[in-house]
């Protein structure tokens, strides 16, 4: 298959590479650091990817900003940044991509555990995550040429402890390739309008 | 108890001020047919009600537009209006409005059914009730002065079915006087955090 992976350099990207790249072309996207870029919040550089690419079998999306503050000095622009980079940008990666995969092709997109486990701080991750794992299963039951559509929903991985530890008291962490591994289920399994909770 | 409304004048809006006007002082608000106006796609005017209305018991948004089409069209400017509409217009009234209230006093949102069980056409209906049932419960545990925050989660209202009706096909529907109970069973209740499903 060929495969885009757009967020291919973070920690998680990296684990999909590993785990894929024997047996597919992988295509590597993020913002600076890969051989394409793209700016997931500017539908103009989204829509230049793919033009660049060209029709693919699968569309993995594994990148995405959020606003983390406290509720009581939180504000509507704080929230909307939020919004318009980890949602709307996996959304405009599916409204856009859908147009460019072959019959029966995949997108993959990413939300977390916040979504269902609230922490403190997290009231954006927390509605952007619910509301990525809600799209995917609007979308699945609309998207034309076979196409199917899920989400992977990580818990930490044990490789972003460092980062995330202090949030998340409490929490088990999972090895990042068991994330990947939920990835690999999406794009070769057949289900479609999943979540795939890896926790 | 003072109670603010936003969206006074809609269909669920009159049946909760039927349902609560003789033990409460309802304010009632709106966009444009109500004593207080308000548009909660926009911080300056819902900040101006708040100030215009002073300090509060409890706060009712009981509004918001969303974006439907199929998916094979939709753009992200489209996504984008349910987003900043009946999303962050909600989630804005919430962080606003929190400064507003008396101690243990409560916020109420709105959210709906396909939150769960999406709708063709319904991609950014879906994305935008499954996020907003997933902001109060991270809300929640954020708030300050003991106040509470739920959203009530109406499938379509029988008074509704004329307009809905067709979207909607074998789903039973419910008497709005249901749905304004799920209201006053988060206003006058004791919990927080919760989705109040009406389906
Ligand atoms: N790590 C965890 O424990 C964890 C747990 C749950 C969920 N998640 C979610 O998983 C996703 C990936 O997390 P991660 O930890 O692997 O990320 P990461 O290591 O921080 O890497 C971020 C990736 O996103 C790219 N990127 C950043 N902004 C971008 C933009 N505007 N447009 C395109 N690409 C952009 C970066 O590109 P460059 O390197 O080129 O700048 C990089 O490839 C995120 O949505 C995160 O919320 C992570
Ligand atoms: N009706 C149903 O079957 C049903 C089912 C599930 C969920 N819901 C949800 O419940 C909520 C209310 O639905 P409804 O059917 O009662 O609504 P509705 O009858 O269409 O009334 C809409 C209300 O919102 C106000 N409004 C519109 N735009 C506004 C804005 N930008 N700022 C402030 N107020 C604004 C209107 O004010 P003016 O009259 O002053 O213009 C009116 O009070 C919506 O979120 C809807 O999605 C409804």
């Amino acid at each position: 298959m060929k495969i885009l992976i757009i967020g291919a350099t973070g920690t998680i990207g990296q684990a999909i590479r590993a785990k894929m790249q024997d047996q597919h072309e992988l295509i590597l996207a993020s913002k600076n650091n890969s051989e394409h870029q793209v700016d997931i919040t500017s539908s103009k550089s989204i829509k230049a990817l793919f033009d660049r690419v060209g029709k693919l079998d699968a569309i993995v999306s594994v990148t995405g900003n959020l606003h983390f503050g406290p509720i009581s000095e939180m504000n509507a622009e704080q929230f909307r940044m939020g919004l318009n980079d980890k949602l709307l940008g996996q959304v405009d990666i599916t409204l856009i991509g859908q147009h460019y995969l072959n019959l029966g092709g995949s997108i993959t997109l990413t939300s977390g555990i916040v979504s269902d486990e609230p922490i403190l701080g997290g009231a954006n991750a927390t509605t952007v995550n619910a509301a990525i794992d809600g799209f995917v299963k609007a979308a699945a039951i609309e998207l034309k040429n076979n196409i199917r559509i899920n989400s992977v929903n990580p818990t930490m991985v044990e490789e972003s402890r460092e980062i995330y530890g202090p949030f998340f008291p409490g929490y088990e962490a999972v090895p990042v390739a068991e994330v990947a591994n939920a990835f690999v289920r999406s794009i070769e399994g057949p289900q479609t309008g999943r979540v795939y909770r890896v926790w």
